[in-house]
């Protein structure tokens, strides 16, 4: 899969999921070690007039899995990326669109992720994400543990 | 607000933020010790035609935020109720429709909450919501702290 078919295919992804095209997103970054998706607030709307938490949740989540997710298919693997579990803090209210951005913890061992893929174990990413207000300040966080379980491999053995 | 308002009043806000209705959920539970809420999961499936982590949290985080503002409200005071922080935990994927509950982590000392709403402090609550598939396993938890701040009393003083 070449790098220009790659956020062509993570978006395409997003919005086959209604859920998750009701919120609107674009994928606004995809880098090597980045994820950003963008979300109109008009979409994500609470009744307090600001960004929803199940909103802010939900982009957090699927940046984090579009990171996984492109990291392993620009290595050849097309892996089912799943998140294990969060822990999100809500620090202020946020009255903008949402931008969630994801980068891993830690960078991934590639290596130990293709050994562990190859031998039908789960591999593990430890991911952070946050949205951050257009004044600079981290409107909410995220903590996230993903695990890959490869589906079939892409790509050129 | 009477009893039979509540519920209206409750499941009239869901269905008034844009990202919530998207969800299809509907109040199917609402005791002052537990609020449940349901939703199909043709509205909130996934790319794995399992349910979306980010709708398990949305429906797990409005129904603590239902059993916190029905609490406050049945008790005369009309609070905004926030999520403060989350710790997810998903489990075993859910192949049916979302049925998401939550309770009091332990039940709120009404005495110290009127309290401290009174003298324009937060007050907190601490909710365990999960949703549990068809065969009983619980297939996302999460274990949240909700701040309330009032905005205006209601009822009769």
């Amino acid at each position: 899969m070449s790098e220009t078919e790659l956020p062509a295919r993570i978006e395409a992804l997003l919005h086959a999921m209604p859920p998750v095209a009701a919120l609107q997103p674009r994928l606004a970054e995809l880098e090597d070690d980045r994820c950003c998706l963008h979300a109109p607030l008009s979409a994500n709307v609470n009744d307090k007039n600001c960004a929803f938490g199940g909103s802010l949740v939900s982009l957090m989540t699927l940046a984090g899995w579009g990171l996984a997710t492109a990291w392993l298919e620009r290595r050849g693997i097309k892996a089912e990326v799943y998140v294990a579990d969060s822990q999100v803090k809500y620090r202020v209210p946020l009255y903008d669109d949402l931008d969630a951005c994801a980068v891993f913890a830690e960078p991934p061992d590639a290596d130990a992720v293709l050994r562990e893929l190859r031998e039908g174990k789960h591999a593990s990413f430890r991911i952070q994400s946050e949205v951050r207000r257009g004044d600079g300040r981290v409107a909410t966080s995220m903590e996230s543990r993903y695990v890959a379980v490869v589906s079939d491999r892409i790509g050129p053995e």
